[in-house]
């Protein structure tokens, strides 16, 4: 098993010890500055509920089914500890979070299976449907949208989790082709560690990358940070391998077909809903010999946007684009801020590079930061890129920060999510949420959106914060990502979520924007689907899911 | 309608009144030397047989349904004549040029229709549903694999073809995202016009680009010439709209979504068995300021396939590549050399050059001529990429042949298929077919093909030619297009074709390639789709099939 489930925080964002490590200072001057924002003084709240309290369904499976279990995947493939039970009772949004601080947790696997190959995928599919359990697949389980909760459908007598993560071999490498083809359970790190002993990169790095799956990344259409230079998943699956209770679907690794519609299309985004991605061959890249990641200041958002967007448009070789919008921007310009520059007892040299930006028309609460990146395989072509793309950039008013933003990136680039359980500690809440949209309703958009989510957030918290950022951006248009920080409701908390998070998708929806650009459906997007879908479109879906999963055993209640 | 058919050959390609043209003196010594080849004499064969003694079955529609298409698509969108039912009947592959030159067309359309909007498209969808009619959706009726046959299914009381060219305009154009909106019924030429006027390009260019339309080269997956720089159709289109017999697919116009698969990949491919594409929105790009386009030779085929893929694997801004073999380099070395020059007699300048490089150890029958473009904003930029392609190409062997492969390229690109009618005058058949290959099968692949191409020639036709070149390449592999030249059996050419045709593609099959490149399934590649989506794959289309079409009425037996 690539991923040490024992390493992680079952109630919480990654790996045991760690966290968003700010330092006492500054994590003191933090929670005063947002307390003053959100109205409130922040102060560290009851500890969350501790594993041996958490109230979790009783298990409710035959000792015979699990006999038949241990036999399919080994004695040390079935679990059915508190541990596993809690452990993969959800994924990692918000209201997960919320319900497994608080140890409340109404639906629970009845058990956790680790199967190693394919066949026993295939035999604990064959026990599920014999024994009318829903199937749930969960490779790093980091869903933000709930696509891992292991909730029973209607007729189900109880729930298999089947966690992929022990699927974890790279399969092949063709040198020649530039392919190679892994078990889907592999993580991140593990991925990019084989793929780099052959001078390879898949360069796929979404926020979970450390702990979540390539069968994951494919089940939810997945986007890594540097999507502008390799690609979202879809760009890089040839082929992929497909366990349904009915049989198998592969599909044929060749660099393109016309033969009818694309089959990749079904896994890709499938969510568990159809099968258990079992395998899948990948288009890789040179890992590059250099990159330059800077970052640079607009006076406003919309001269970003246009940076961007005649970035993307002149094809220039960008792989990583990310433009904070004013709110955004003022906030991490806070989270950086030494402790203590702001009474002016300690020299911050990024606060006097801001202070001669706004001496320059670059406001405070109106300047945007964008962080680029370049790669190439020498530093000669990655000087010449980045020169190009600081050309275009200076012609929409960018001024350059230097390496700093560039570091800071990538040092913390996996680390953002800490921040929300630490930010909980405190009562407050961290959501997040995504679409994309053309570029030319974009800036409307994000106008629209923040619009709703500030009066939700008034609303339903009496305040918070809300801001966005561009990212992955597209010739036809980019992704926005939108980040809420508000005061927790603790009487009840998940309502409270349930309430901005409507509001929120309506936003979005009404904006033309999908409702979601990568973090995919599972139930919380499940309301918007058929809007964006359309009726007819769902029910050809839906044929699908009958032809492959008759009996309705995978991930009910997900995407379908 | 954008597409005037009575200015094209119902029985042949393109316009009437155009032709290979060569020249007399030219076609003379091809004639003859392709004659020496095939080892026969190649004289002018019979006329093929005139509109009016062709036998099509009798038109069975009764008049009340007659009058009901009248009134969804108005009277001239109506058509029961007999050029009508000809036209409509088959598409040009070679099958069905052999059948339509003999005048001997068993399945007809009973009546064409032209609906002008997407209401009269609902309408003959809801009139044939009541009739138990066939649809035939066509836009420019090129399909090479029997994809518009207009034949009836079991159960169907008769056929409707349905002619889309009608709705043929520009919708929206939308200037910041880059995007535009079309009817799907207009012909590429059409297209490009409109683009042209807000200096725009899609850049898709498939041989039949002057004849298909849009709606066709979605629902066959169609790639252009130039994919290398474009993409093929699949990158293209942003958002797409199906009517079906149980009412409208569309997906949401954004540049990207992860909200569950992704629907415009049952468009793509769908072939007209799942409904008519209506409208499509399409990412364009900027008319390029300069083009370069040049060949080269290089000393083998497997010198031009390393470079090719080096160009491709190192992401080299290159907008169209084409590898021909030895033995279609030769072929093309015979068809450009100057009547005469053989015995001396005039001075042909190619031949000098080509008799320079093979003293440079380009040898005949074993050089390869690469064909390549770059395309840029500027002619600097143009220039700058060109000179990296050539740095490319030239460490493989690649021997600069200057600027006259790549205007003779862009002066013939669409008039190749002009030949073959010429060559079935001569009783000559000729028949392509194309696979797409990883980068590590692909000369394996392109040998065994050939091979097995080869022998089904010398078993069926007592000897042909055959060839190939590669085009369509990506970073893990390309596709491979074979060319077939053998002598007619005069007595049963179809029953040939098809003894041919089934060991090309069980060889294409065998080799690990798709059935289909790029010119789809049809009726003659069904019988390999099986083996390539995988039995619960397939199941899977159908299944989505009964949702959209629950009565069966679209396009039957192709694809599904």
């Amino acid at each position: 098993m690539t991923i040490r489930r024992d390493t992680l925080r079952w109630n919480g964002w990654g790996r045991l010890g760690e966290s968003i490590g700010l330092g006492r200072a500054r994590e003191e001057a933090i929670l005063d500055e947002l307390g003053r924002r959100l109205g409130r003084k922040l102060l560290r709240g009851a500890e969350p509920c501790a594993l041996a309290d958490v109230r979790l369904p009783p298990p409710k499976l035959e000792a015979a089914l699990l006999e038949r279990l241990r036999a399919a995947c080994g004695d040390d493939g079935v679990g059915t500890s508190r541990f596993e039970r809690a452990r993969f009772a959800l994924g990692k949004s918000l209201p997960d979070l919320l319900r497994l601080r608080r140890g409340e947790i109404d639906a629970a696997p009845d058990v956790v299976v680790h199967p190693a190959d394919e066949g026993a995928v295939a035999a604990v599919l064959r026990i599920a449907g014999e024994g009318r359990l829903a199937v749930v697949p969960c490779g790093g389980g980091t869903s933000v949208v709930g696509g891992v909760e292991a909730r029973p459908g209607p007729g189900h007598a109880g729930v298999i989790v089947l966690d992929t993560t022990r699927l974890d071999r790279l399969l092949a490498v063709d040198a020649i082709a530039g392919t190679a083809t892994f078990q889907a359970g592999i993580d991140g790190p593990a991925l990019e560690a084989a793929l780099a002993r052959h001078g390879r990169t898949l360069g796929h790095y979404p926020q979970s990358f450390e702990h979540s799956t390539l069968g994951g990344w494919i089940a939810t259409r997945s986007s890594g940070q540097q999507s502008n230079g390799y690609g979202a998943i879809e760009d890089m699956v040839v082929a992929v391998r497909l366990v349904t209770p009915e049989g198998v679907v592969r599909t044929l690794p060749v660099p393109r077909s016309a033969a009818g519609p694309d089959l990749r299309q079904l896994a890709l985004g499938s969510e568990g809903a159809l099968g258990v991605i079992v395998e899948a061959t990948l288009r890789t890249a040179r890992l590059p010999a250099s990159r330059i990641e800077r970052g640079m200041l607009f006076r406003s958002f919309a001269d970003g946007v246009a940076a961007v967007r005649e970035l993307v448009q002149a094809g220039l070789p960008v792989s990583l684009v990310r433009l904070s919008d004013e709110s955004e921007t003022e906030l991490f310009e806070l989270l950086r801020r030494k402790p203590g520059s702001r009474t002016g007892r300690t020299l911050d040299p990024g606060a006097v590079v801001l202070g001669a930006a706004a001496r320059l028309g670059y406001a405070p609460g109106r300047r945007t930061t964008l962080l680029y990146g370049v790669e190439a395989a020498s530093a000669r072509e990655a000087s010449f890129a980045a020169w190009r793309v600081r050309r275009v950039l200076r012609r929409h008013g960018g001024l350059p920060l230097g390496r700093a933003p560039g570091r800071s990136w990538r040092r913390d680039r996996f680390r953002t999510p800490y921040l929300r359980d630490w930010l909980l500690d405190h009562g407050v809440a961290v959501d997040t949420l995504e679409t994309a949209l053309p570029w030319s309703l974009l800036e409307g958009g994000r106008d629209a959106i923040l619009l709703a989510l500030r009066r939700a957030l008034a609303s339903h918290a009496g305040g918070g914060l809300a801001m966005a950022h561009l990212s992955h951006s597209y010739p036809d248009g980019a992704s926005l990502y939108f980040t809420l920080l508000y005061p927790l409701d603790e009487t009840d908390a998940v309502a409270q979520w349930r309430a901005i998070k409507r509001a929120a998708s309506d936003a979005v929806v009404a904006a033309g924007g999908t409702i979601s650009h990568h973090h995919g459906v599972g139930v919380d997007h499940a309301p918007w689907l058929e809007g964006e879908k359309g009726r007819l479109g769902l029910a050809a879906l839906r044929a699908v899911k009958r032809v492959l999963d008759p009996a309705g055993l995978m991930n009910p209640g997900k995407l379908l």
